[in-house]
């Protein structure tokens, strides 16, 4: 096992680690976050020169238990496991028991008897990996619970962020659109506010409440006001599919409040850093000019998404281990 | 190979073993029952020592032909593979050509064709596997034909009690609940009665006839008469899902007369078995306290399931390997 | 690397292939035909000779991007790719965000972010592998796209006819049935003229039209003028499930004027070969006794398509290398 760590110039697997899930940005520290971060470059860099099996994870697991559809979420799990000599196997919610009505503990106990180690949950109802990691012996990865947290996400963001500006500390990170139904968005606040950095959470009243300011940040219902002094803009995706009422009157009006266009990344600082949780809505939350140009970070968001989900697997297959 | 083998003690390819295919039970003797679960119980316990990957069948490919929807099976056979070092396939029928009009044996012939050794195949038709059987080279398993045989979950029950009874001649093992359509029931028949159990039937007469008697099983239509006698209680379960008419008035009426709660439980031997294949309906086949009490063996039904289909595969290999 | 292609007699990488992608035979040089099949043939005699493994191409990853269901091309693929050694992916574009407005080039942009080194695709419009390998950097393979090409399975169709007649040159090719909607027709067309067979498209007046001439080939209404001068009859599927019009009056009409039996096959050649690419229409195209008889080499086909997928990712993995 050492050899490959070795290898690719990871280190020992870290004593100071203590965590046996990964529920939420909100659980952890700023080290343990830089922790993830630095592993995760690791990773990144050994994947980049052609490492495509590591096999630090041999003996391990893991299963997407996905309640909710998101192919690419899952596909990037799988892959960060299979990179890692994991086993991966898919419990696809819709085609599985759970229309028979078993609840969501005994289905994810039936999965660990089977011998899984780590249980990557998304469901739609807020604390559901919270509840599996109160009954299981398995480890425990939030792939989202509700609009709640999304840690990998947020992790993934942070990540691409330190990457293109060397730090997050002092930065003023902006988190743009529907703040109010979205995970991605408080893993980021949680995370950024950790390392230091400045949040702002701007959208239409609608979406973005006055309330958000007792979570540290501070909120605007106008981006071209924000503009000028912001170094990232996080544009979350406008989940049509979602069935939450009429939050705006038209597409094209949010569009025209909110769209990241040439016309407003000329007021923006000149190293602007655009990210965007996919799929995106092009002309939507960003002009295609923008989505394809030099300060979007969109395909390095993915690219680190499997990164930092092998160093997540990493980190908790020591408790997995454990637990045996 | 050998090696493998020698490291969890699993001991050389037993030359007795003969069967091309796995059925169902009734095919099976006593002998050859228990050899598969001494086999299986090897691969337990190498699988709970954190071997994950034992190489015994790195040159088999599996495929599971699942025309009935079945997540929990369909991964307890892919697993089971995995960790033998077999690659594995699954084959949905709902996502295949099988809409287009193609014929049962000319979709499992051209499964056989792209180089696959054993078919798991699961179809509401009795008889799917056998006809299967007769058509291909490669192996079949069959993984549940209708009402008709589950070949692998009889004999996870059946290891389940072997586990934890230290024997299964002259216990009373008594199958609760829809015997009429539940394959689940005869596989446990034919395996618990050729290894010396005596079985009761239980249900309401609308799902149990006298004519299982023809079966050289006892049946009964109260559960609290035979409770005081039985050593292991076997909770089926009740298929909602399932078109079948209405074989009881409701669901309440069902569990005030069959289903297994505290006050039952203390009518019964002080150490009965309790087991129930998943999904479980709590409330209706049992109440919670029962599932998840002491006496309860379900989620080790589960660990079992995959160690009986490692046995399985690992047994129907050599057959796989002489018709090349 | 070298010791598996030399255990199998494969030979070094041909450093005259100079494809990133294979989008479909029009493409191809005779010469390059001729490679991929004969390599095609070491893979195929190494698979039955039991070789599960053949670890060339442990450092790619595929990804099979379907966004039409084809259960058999994509276990085909993923096949192919596993027994080479490589990752295999499936990204399901029905359970996917595609249904979220996503672009079909950002989807692929983001699977190729991920780590993808081949992208498998099959869509129904036509052109969409060649935009993908327009945008992508990683090699892409058109599992077909719509009516246009479906390049492998021509390559295994011709596979098939070189296997079983020694050579393509100067045999007479006839592709029976729906040619206007035939992917498989266009790529069988350019292969087989490629390689110097002579080809007669056949079929009704309402699926086979005169401008066909213009590619090169002769076209007929009546199979049974042509069926004494064909050495080769590819019986295309009747693909009942697509929403064209009605081109016949009803099936038994198609059967009586197209349908190959046993009364048609007493007016062919002695050695016709006949194929068909799954899944066939028993009594549509065929009749049993002709798709089970010894003319046939139906279910050859499919154990060709496996090996000619090995060839082509094989043949495409040193692009793939190249661009990293």
């Amino acid at each position: 096992m050492s050899t490959a760590a070795e290898q690719i110039g990871l280190g020992a697997y870290p004593s100071e680690w203590r965590h046996r899930h990964l529920l939420g940005l909100e659980e952890l520290s700023a080290d343990e976050i830089t922790l993830i971060l630095d592993k995760a470059e690791v990773f990144k860099r050994a994947i980049l020169q052609g490492h495509r099996r590591i096999p630090l994870l041999n003996d391990i697991t893991c299963v997407t238990l996905f309640f909710e559809n998101s192919t690419r979420t899952r596909i990037s799990f799988s892959l960060a496991a299979r990179r890692l000599g994991a086993d991966s196997i898919d419990f696809s919610a819709s085609t599985s028991s759970l229309s028979k009505g078993e609840t969501v503990i005994d289905t994810a106990k039936n999965i660990e008897a089977m011998g899984t180690d780590v249980v990557i949950v998304r469901h739609r109802t807020p604390g559901t990996p919270h509840l599996l990691a109160q009954n299981l012996r398995a480890s425990v990865v939030n792939a989202g619970d509700g609009p709640h947290e999304h840690p990998t996400q947020g992790l993934l963001d942070i990540m691409t962020i330190r990457e293109r500006r060397g730090h997050v500390e002092g930065l003023t990170v902006a988190l743009v659109g529907d703040i109010a139904h979205s995970r991605t968005a408080r893993s980021n606040i949680w995370g950024l506010k950790k390392l230091g950095a400045h949040v702002i959470v701007c959208g239409p009243s609608t979406l973005v409440s006055p309330r958000w300011k007792e979570l540290g940040v501070e909120y605007s219902w106008s981006l071209d006001e924000i503009l000028p002094r912001v170094d990232v803009l996080n544009l979350l995706r406008i989940q049509f599919e979602r069935q939450y009422g009429r939050p705006f009157p038209s597409v094209r009006e949010y569009a025209h409040l909110y769209a990241m266009n040439a016309e407003r990344l000329a007021k923006t600082k000149d190293d602007i850093l655009i990210l965007a949780p996919g799929p995106i809505n092009r002309g939507v939350e960003l002009t295609p000019d923008v989505a394809d140009g030099s300060h979007s970070a969109i395909l390095e968001q993915v690219t680190n998404g499997v990164a930092v989900r092998m160093a997540v697997l990493w980190l908790l297959s020591g408790a997995a281990r454990d637990k045996r």
